[in-house]
């Protein structure tokens, strides 16, 4: 698909500054793009690129001034950064623009799906599945009985949603996370085996949400493990059953949260994190990539690190004195030594 | 599906109190159940919710002794946890309970299932597979060549099971688990690069095994990674090759275990814990979440923090002082300039 | 399948000790091999073995000198181990020996597909796909739009590769694994909510590549992720948008990557490892299991450990200190009692 600088120009309300009919198939960053791209100029430390970029096309802010000439056609608009941000959208839901249903697929006959969807082939839907407008199933996913989906929902390729679970309008999922697998709950027997406790529960997904690939969020025990609206998980992140993850919650990649945990709203946790069950972590909390949670976190707000955590601050003073522990150690020791001498003398 | 108080009574051996035909339709936690709800009421702690409950119908202890009136009809019975445990069973029984078998699926014509099958659509069941009866394969399972299913197995939509693995009976694997992928076997060569080590083994899990989501448990370079019977995995776990895991432990999300490593009996590994290659663990060890094991632990039924991980309540005390360890570099400080000047006196 | 052991003895060019049609069918560690097992000896603590071993047919170095009768018909070889990793490859590639297209499978009429290719059922390929000669498609893999993959890959069951990706030759990945979802790239807005940045780069993964199962390799948001010739990454790996990972660098099990950051080449990460974003690490560095590494690593062949990771024998020297925290408070604290009396004293 190629496009002219008309053409994009006039999608941005830009002006063009050189030929208007040079055309781009692709976007590129300035310092790696070559003929037939389109790149753009938002971060004033790039501009020695736009001399020499090979890009057809650059987008750059209305008030750039250049100070050599320049051989790409330019567009030029109010907000560079903004403009590439609309672009990368509209190129993404031009890639990602699917419709009809392929075969084969199944869709149980009580399932109800509604207008303009995409169903993928060797996707399942369940019986008594309520899917809503202008969804995406990809190919290989698999929708269990009872499941529902608001409007505008994508599942990519592989994801696997359990019964009667809920998802929300304009939820993202990728590929291969598991949604609603049985919570990991087991009562220990007298004999040292482990007796199953099923997991009648679902899970619920609000609006808005977008969850990585191969993430795994369980159902509940009884009632419903909660990802609020506007949450966004990162992959293979592990939310236990019962849990709840407050509104705009953003957490990163490999992080676990443990049973019944309570997490408010505009949290962030880094990568690797781990979070212990039945606990409540206070919103706009922010943690550390690889800290472990293991208490309630009242304060609202708190910036904390460390396995177990503690404030931020703190523990980066201690990560630092725990590189000259050893030193530390020999310190002491001399201290005694020559203590002993002192008590000696007197 | 509606069940009524004198219905429930009977599959309960309970005695109805107030409207036998009271009918509900789901289940939900005391404080939350609303009209057509069962709850029940199992800990002293919650009793005032059963005077101001929503719920339909109430489970309780034949002993309960009531201080108000209550609207929901109640049904006594021996032991109300026990009666839920019954219920809970049984609702997840009729919920997955699939049968027949969906098309298109494929199965090769020289495998063999047993009786009474599910087999989903999208499933795929290859060359000399032998299933045995009452096994549920849900949509899109993979299961190569040469492997077998002992009875009553329950492969979740998007297990994947690599040739020549053995199941026993009565094991449930969650949807997106791995079982028998190659393990991580390479040789450097003089140039920089790795030769492929082919894994040759496979894996062997035994009777009452439940396995989470998106877990991997690796084939054998040789001979089998062994999962005992009655273990319990939850999600996102990695089990390298050659790996043996004893009877009746459980190991929680996000946790490795490195190849070749032999884990006891009735073992309890928490969270994001990671476990070197080769080593052994003595039956009974219990390890904190994020702790790493580095060494055998030959002492049974130790219980270990840390990374490296140590015994846990010195871990704990070397916690605690870790938060203070900027203080104590300063008192040390203190100390020697103190020193110092007493030395320059004596 | 069985062999004899004059057929295994031409293949190595070996020579035959005994009875020359001794047949078996499978291989075996030489202290669990019995009758029908091919075993072999290539560490000489294992000689023990030798003579009490049920193994049909062992595999012994030329210079091999018997101190006792040996039951098992001997194949005389070079060198024992090279002999059977030369068995063990041509073993996976018969139990691997796939081909011809299996139905129903999708195969869309703009993808072309080379020769002697192997597509399982429920496999789907999409528009515009390029596959080279000799590549195996198991059940269930999912190909989507533009993606191209060069000769001899094999993409076990399950693998999702979303579009426009790029796979070299010779690349293997194991079920399970994702490529090229959307890097988790989010805008925080004014009322607290985040703003998806489109993710329309792709990911390239180079000849001679092998990833584990589960594993999650995100898009570049522009530009490309990109997995260098040779690497060999475990199960359930985390790469984020835009890493680079060098040539040969091999990762182990549940490390993850974050965002930008470049990998050099011939690294080794073990297993939990978290690298942060936007960091470049040297070429040669060793980074031990559960580290945390948080700023570039300029120094190359360093070897790392610790979270924050700091030189691996200082961290074990930290390590061993941590242990005795609590008793170094104590001492201190006498210290600080002991200085008190003196300084009264003087």
């Amino acid at each position: 698909m190629q496009f002219t600088a008309q053409q994009i120009s006039s999608i941005l309300n830009g002006t063009v500054e050189g030929d208007a009919s040079a055309a781009v198939e692709r976007l590129a960053k300035i310092e790696e793009a070559t003929e037939g791209s389109l790149s753009f100029l938002a971060n004033p430390k790039y501009e020695p690129y736009l001399y020499t970029t090979g890009a057809t096309i650059v987008i750059v802010n209305n008030d750039q001034v250049l100070s050599a000439p320049v051989d790409a056609t330019l567009i030029r608009v109010e907000n560079a950064y903004s403009a590439i941000t609309v672009l990368l959208n509209m190129y993404n839901t031009i890639k990602l623009n699917k419709s009809g249903v392929e075969q084969p697929s199944f869709v149980h006959p009580t399932a109800t799906v509604g207008e303009d969807a995409y169903i993928g082939a060797f996707a399942y839907i369940g019986p008594n599945v309520k899917i809503g407008n202008n969804c995406k199933i990809y190919p290989g996913v698999y929708i269990a009985d009872g499941v529902t989906l608001g409007n505008d929902v994508t599942l990519f390729s592989g994801v696997k949603v359990y019964f009667d679970c809920v998802l929300g309008n304009r939820v993202i999922v990728h590929s291969g996370t598991i949604i609603g697998a049985d919570g990991f709950g087991f009562a220990p027997q007298a004999d040292g085996s482990y007796q199953k406790i099923s997991q009648i529960g679902n899970v619920i997904i609000e609006d808005d949400v977008e969850v990585g690939s191969n993430t795994t969020i369980d159902r509940a025990t009884m009632g419903s493990t909660i990802i609020r609206k506007g949450v966004k998980l990162d992959n293979l992140i592990q939310i236990a059953h019962n849990v709840e993850i407050g509104e705009n919650t953003v957490i990163a990649a490999q992080t676990g949260v443990s049973g019944s945990t309570k997490i408010g709203e505009n949290v962030i946790l880094g990568g690797q994190v781990g979070v212990v069950g039945h606990i409540s972590i206070a919103k706009g909390t922010q943690v550390q990539a690889q800290s472990g949670i293991s208490k309630n976190i009242k304060e609202e707000n708190s910036k904390l690190a460390g396995s177990p955590a503690f404030a931020y601050s703190s523990n980066m003073r201690s990560n630092v004195a725990y590189q000259r522990l050893p030193e530390l150690e020999r310190k002491v020791q001399e201290l005694e030594k020559l203590i002993k001498e002192i008590k000696s003398l007197t």
